[in-house]
């Protein structure tokens, strides 16, 4: 096994990898920035590296003096955690080259999937059905307009390195499409460096639903069924729960399968995600795969009984995933809430002293977070202090207990999403499992 | 369904009550001494009616002044919680006698278990292995020694009225008993009012086990397993866990069908607890029933996924018992520790200020508990402040998650129990399973 692991992240995500660790009896170093020094990630783990000033760029995303800090502290492993460098295919291989486990997939499958056209053209190839679409990315109008007629409109227009919505338009027809396709162009060059983009048949209202998958060294692959998580705001994510209420035991049996199919077809090693986009029909599209633990990965936890944090570190220490596909079922109900410190409203950040907080407890509730009374929420890093996450017996009584845990949930001092969440709970829409990616666009307006 | 429910009690169990309540969509009522006006339980409670100063005898124990706010607030149900009123006949005859539906067993049953020399004659008759000891009562000393002598020592001698080890003492030969006897008779008739003691043969280093029981008004009746009690301090439990590492499955079925049988014999409704003294063969003997929700209710609801106080309600409103024995099932191991604000050592109370708060979480952690940071811990009441609550997939897991979660909590301001757990989560004794109701006395004096 492990025995000293880096954790190359802040927050939440940062104090439940200490968990796992601490719990499986492997020593945890914890880096931080200048900004950071009152973080509960720092003080609960062993130790704990300072690796630059508060911008992330020249800390959090400081691969040199992450890897010194590795160096120093004699780990033999590095998690990522999500978001900052988990998905960098780069840093994955420099960590492996210095002589550190890197806890997740190898750097060619970060790569390929960090590629979202040759992403999507490596699970057409396995099988994975994908959204109609340009072969790859588009450079020239003409051609780009040529394609879109050819797929027919409504079609959108994506950045190629894209994610979290940025680069990302929509055409509803041929008189718009030349402004949407340069204007994502001109986006997806200033967020990701690269103006490649590709088109795609738009599917409209559809659902967000995904499938964990995991596959360790000696091939085995399983799949932890699905998270629905079509309740988002701006393509961020923001409720999520598990299972899907709209997917049938047929369609959830042959989603788990596909993408199990895939992910050993590509000999992908740890955690994964395969997002799919569900339209109305119930037909589903391939539309990127996650290659580290998603922030929603509890609400999975949750219904199958198993820490996924821990098999990541299982896995990556050369163990075999300990249980069979048959042996992971799912039991209840789980939901989770991203609380992040923003106007409700506007989603406009809300960093500043959170100066009383009091977290909901009781049967069935979690919650992750690395707030406390009295700390600050930073504005140079996410916005989301806490995820609330609740387990019942069927998806009315998570529900029930969301609203519950919500109304108990008391944070001072900056704005948050709970009065959305409580809101969202209460729409009838929400409460017969009718959702689609554009809920809030359509309801919350 | 109960429309409205009093809650006749204070801290982590009135807002324990509340949450379930809230689920179901009934509306609370909490009731509150003078020092409590800033506790959750009135700060979360739909309407909260003041019964009294801040001395028990005067505010939670004060029959009148709860049943006139049940009057004004117009409930039809009264919670009693465990502790204060719970085990209190006269007051469940009282609640049923004005319109209020009390939320627990009817009256007679709470009276025949409060006498704990008649319970364990109806036990006895029902079929529970009872341990062997006088019948009733004994009030003459040299009648009080022919029955020591013929059990054979060592016997104890227990408060007829008793509970929470007052009024109990230990002879280990004729020697000592008149004295021990007649100390018991004062101690007895100081703490309960009354001098009747019985005498029991003493088991040494027992284990605690006690097994969870629930009945309907139909005469459905069904149990939950059992909970290890086995670590105490002064008679009162600090950690439970459940299942018992001690018992075989055999054990297990026959201690569950022995416990439901008498229940179903006595007509017994709503939820209760036999607790037994075990011996180190694995004989079990009935030692008392306590006729409410317990402390330790919830690593029952951790390993079988049933909310216990949502069974209570639903149960009182007359409804049956939604599922069957064979529905119920054991799934992994939880462990609970009392967090008291006390002095780990000696046990002296640490009332005061809780200055800094902060509380464990991720997967499997629960914390029942009313405190927060800032409030006050009042000398008038139980030094409990918090119940720390682990699930893991077995009982290895659950005491690795334990001791993580110990490591995290942070109070501040009173001192508590957290080192003496964490230190018995460390002890080899404890990992081993091999634990008695002599545990601290024996280990950690």
């Amino acid at each position: 096994m492990l025995k000293r692991v880096l954790i190359a992240n802040r927050g939440e995500i940062a104090l439940r990898i200490i968990r796992s660790c601490k719990e499986l009896g492997i020593e945890t170093v914890a880096v931080y920035s200048n900004a950071d020094r009152e973080s509960l990630h720092v003080a609960f783990a062993d130790e704990a590296i300072c690796i630059g000033p508060h911008q992330a760029g020249d800390s959090y995303l400081n691969i040199k003096n992450i890897i010194s800090a590795a160096e120093i502290a004699d780990v033999d492993g590095i998690h990522p955690g999500y978001g900052f460098l988990a998905e960098n295919a780069d840093f994955a291989r420099i960590c492996e080259d210095c002589g550190f486990k890197f806890i997740g997939p190898k750097s060619e499958h970060i790569e390929l999937m960090g590629n979202k056209a040759k992403a999507k053209e490596t699970m057409k190839e396995f099988g994975v059905p994908v959204v109609p679409g340009s072969e790859g990315a588009v450079d020239d109008p003409d051609e780009a307009l040529k394609i879109a007629k050819e797929i027919g409109f409504p079609v959108i227009i994506k950045a190629s390195a894209g994610g979290g919505g940025k680069g990302m338009r929509v055409a509803h027809n041929e008189m718009s499409f030349l402004n949407q396709f340069e204007m994502a162009k001109i986006e997806s060059e200033k967020a990701f460096g690269s103006g490649d983009v590709y088109i795609e048949k738009f599917i409209e209202s559809p659902r967000h639903i995904e499938i964990q998958v995991f596959g360790d060294s000696f091939g085995n692959v399983v799949h932890f069924y699905e998270r629905e998580c079509s309740i988002q705001r701006r393509h961020q994510k923001l409720i999520e729960e598990a299972p899907s209420p709209f997917l049938t035991e047929r369609m959830r049996q042959k989603m788990g399968e596909i993408s199990v199919e895939a992910v050993r077809k590509l000999g992908y090693e740890n955690a994964g995600t395969i997002e799919y986009i569900v339209d109305k029909s119930g037909n589903f599209y391939f539309m990127e795969m996650n290659t580290r633990i998603q922030v929603e990965h509890p609400i999975t936890e949750m219904i199958t009984g198993i820490d996924l944090v821990k098999l990541q570190l299982l896995v990556a220490s050369e163990k075999e995933i300990p249980f069979k596909q048959e042996d992971i079922e799912i039991r209840g109900h789980a939901i989770e809430c991203r609380i992040n410190a923003e106007d409700p409203e506007t989603f406009m950040p809300s960093p500043g002293t959170i100066n009383a907080y009091y977290t909901p407890g009781g049967f069935g509730v979690r919650v992750d977070s690395a707030a406390y009374q009295e700390c600050t929420v930073l504005p140079y890093y996410d916005s989301m202090i806490a995820k609330l996450i609740v387990h019942g017996k069927d998806r009315d009584e998570a529900i029930a207990k969301m609203k519950v845990a919500l109304n108990e949930f008391i944070i001072e001092g900056v704005k948050t999403t709970i009065p959305l969440h409580k809101r969202i709970m209460e729409h009838h829409k929400f409460m017969e499992g009718d959702v689609s990616t554009d809920f809030l666009e359509k309801y919350f307006k």
